[in-house]
């Protein structure tokens, strides 16, 4: 499936360099006549070498190449791990004939160890020697970890005439999958923007799509959103053209982010959580995600149990203030609980409703206009058995 | 195993109600000479009516008897949850020949159902005809939802000649088990006290031993733990027996808490997170209880799996501000990162070292001189089996 690759003049491949014990672990996305980046990161306290550098890039500087590696986090690898990283972008800039600050870089995998440099730098050599390829379905698999399926999005709009185009993949299934880490997601347009436009773009695109999501409440040290635009001829960057954009950029997370939660370890139900009639968007997504967390509706929901006293009692304890007697509550559009109070409902037939592969938890707050949508996964043996495992 | 009733004047018993299908569900605690009584209760702002009457008591009045019921939460029932709950305490009270405010409720059980008031009177009618019964070993049991094993603890030490005695007893294995909600403890003492002395020594007991522990970060509508001095003839209230009390309650809350978190859902280890050069009790709590309840630190200790990064990534995301290049980590004993770095050690030896009933987790974070003890458990097929159970 191609995506990246549609936007045109946006290269990619990967090969096998040997840093996973096998298969594709080593790609590059290149897009030399990019004129804006940006990028949004983790916010754990303990980041890995390509975040901290990351994010001393963006902002400034417009980033050209992407080079990224599974198998190995790079993360708490301390002065020798963030000299690694460096020695990365300087040889993969030199190879491509760019500034070193035009390169970013992002690693997936196990915390904690070395890089191995040598084949690493012999892999860059292999992967950049003919840059100019457009095998963006090498990359997306070489980004992969736990992930059983690839991750891509491509979706275009027409404004005037004219298509902008919006292109991307990710990889995640554990927040930290088993000794791994990270959720990365790389995304191209044909939308012409400077670096201050694209970023406000991204971070709201990102607020309701990839910060909306969890699969186990844990926030890998890698997580990084990187985003780049490629003009193509005749697209213009006008209000109405800009605004579509936008819609067009928070559909791709949003895409990405929904196959990352459909593939979340041992998930076998994709969960919306809606949220109306929020006091703000904090309050909004606290709740949100504290339902979205809660091992206990996670496996009454992998059970098809209607048992929403759980669902209430995760709302209860958020953190967020709300007035109980305000909350209304459906589970697949059946009322279960009206201003607080327990209604009379068909245990079984809900039962049957929520054996579904996508469910859809609504919760109205009668406090305010905030809505959101955020989406989790159910709790299974599975996750247990894929994370369990020593090695 | 006799608990509650070592203290003198302390009677207790339970009978089966029918508010279960079946067991004992109803029981008493009563005190008829009780000089003092505290309470410390959920924080979900979903209450249960138990939960919302029990906090209007405490403070000035002495509760000398607390009815407690499992099978059904009274939570989330409305105004006629409230009235139910109001009129058990009357009813009791009456055949007690106290007041009213006398008398606590505790409910645990499912959330969002009425309570079969009938069998509920009825059942107090037969509990309490002779009140002066010292069967603590039936109340233990008829407090039990999915515990697999009773939860008591006794402990006494001597002060100048005299011995004081603090007993208690406590419920609880997911923090909201299988359509069930609550923890619950009740404690005892002989020692002469007032209301606040008892609160205050009550609420530090209860921040160094049940406010630490989680088995899966859910906090019920129903939780509470309430305690009544009962003052025997000899025991003085001075300055060094005071210090003394407060270290034995704290002692016997410890005891409890972790009784409950070895019982924990599917729990097969017991973890100990030793947090130690904390800014204040707050950023270790918070650092604990992430680490506690992140679902891949959980798997990884279930399967002694020393993938020391899932805790830094938890560390990480805790919310408190920290030095990554500060902090230290260690398992059993075993140090594998100094000042943020990673430290070589011997994996399989340390897989086996992991292998153990209890596990200690000792995180040292270079910011000042606060140290606290946690206590979570591992993460098994065990507690997805036993939550996922549409019933």
């Amino acid at each position: 499936m191609q995506s990246l690759c549609k936007i045109n003049g946006v290269y990619a491949s990967a090969i096998a360099a040997g840093i996973k014990a096998k298969g594709l672990d080593l790609s590059y996305i290149y897009a030399p006549n990019a004129v804006a980046s940006a990028g949004v990161f983790t916010t754990n306290q303990f980041k890995a070498a390509c975040v901290k550098r990351n994010q001393s890039l963006f902002g400034d500087q417009v980033i050209k190449a992407i080079i990224v590696n599974s198998g190995n986090a790079n993360a708490v690898t301390g002065e020798q791990g963030d000299q690694n990283n460096k020695k990365i972008a300087e040889y993969a800039a030199g190879k491509l004939g760019l500034s070193s600050f035009e390169v970013a870089t992002a690693s997936t995998g196990i915390i904690g160890r070395h890089l191995p440099m040598e084949k690493y730098l012999c892999g860059l050599d292999q992967l950049l020697h003919h840059p100019s390829r457009q095998e963006d379905e090498l990359s997306v698999r070489a980004i992969m970890t736990t992930d059983t399926v690839e991750k891509a999005a491509y979706f275009e709009t027409e404004v005037n005439g004219q298509v902008i185009k919006c292109a991307g993949i990710a990889k995640g299934s554990g927040m930290i999958a088993p000794n791994m880490a990270t959720m990365l997601g790389f995304i191209v347009t044909n939308f012409p923007c400077t670096n201050q436009e694209l970023q406000v773009c991204l971070t709201e695109a990102c607020n309701y799509s990839f910060n909306l999501i969890s699969v186990d409440g844990d926030t890998s040290t890698n997580d990084m959103v990187l985003a780049m635009a490629v003009p193509e001829a005749g697209i213009q960057n006008r209000p109405d053209s800009f605004i579509e954009f936008k819609k067009l950029l928070t559909q791709t997370c949003q895409s990405l982010s929904q196959q990352i939660i459909r593939d979340g370890e041992g998930a076998t139900r994709l969960i919306t959580i809606e949220i109306s009639e929020a006091s703000s968007y904090e309050a909004a997504k606290q709740i949100a995600m504290t339902v979205a967390n809660s091992p206990l509706v996670k496996t009454a929901i992998h059970g098809a149990d209607p048992n929403w006293g759980r669902i209430l009692a995760a709302i209860g304890r958020s953190g967020v203030s709300i007035d109980p007697n305000l909350v209304n509550l459906s589970l697949q559009g059946c009322e279960v609980v009206r201003q607080g109070q327990p209604l009379a409902f068909d245990r079984n037939h809900l039962h049957q409703l929520l054996q579904s592969a996508d469910v859809i938890v609504h919760i109205t707050l009668g406090q305010g206009d905030h809505s959101i949508k955020a989406w989790g996964c159910d709790l299974s043996r599975g996750y247990v058995d894929i994370n369990v495992e020593y090695n």
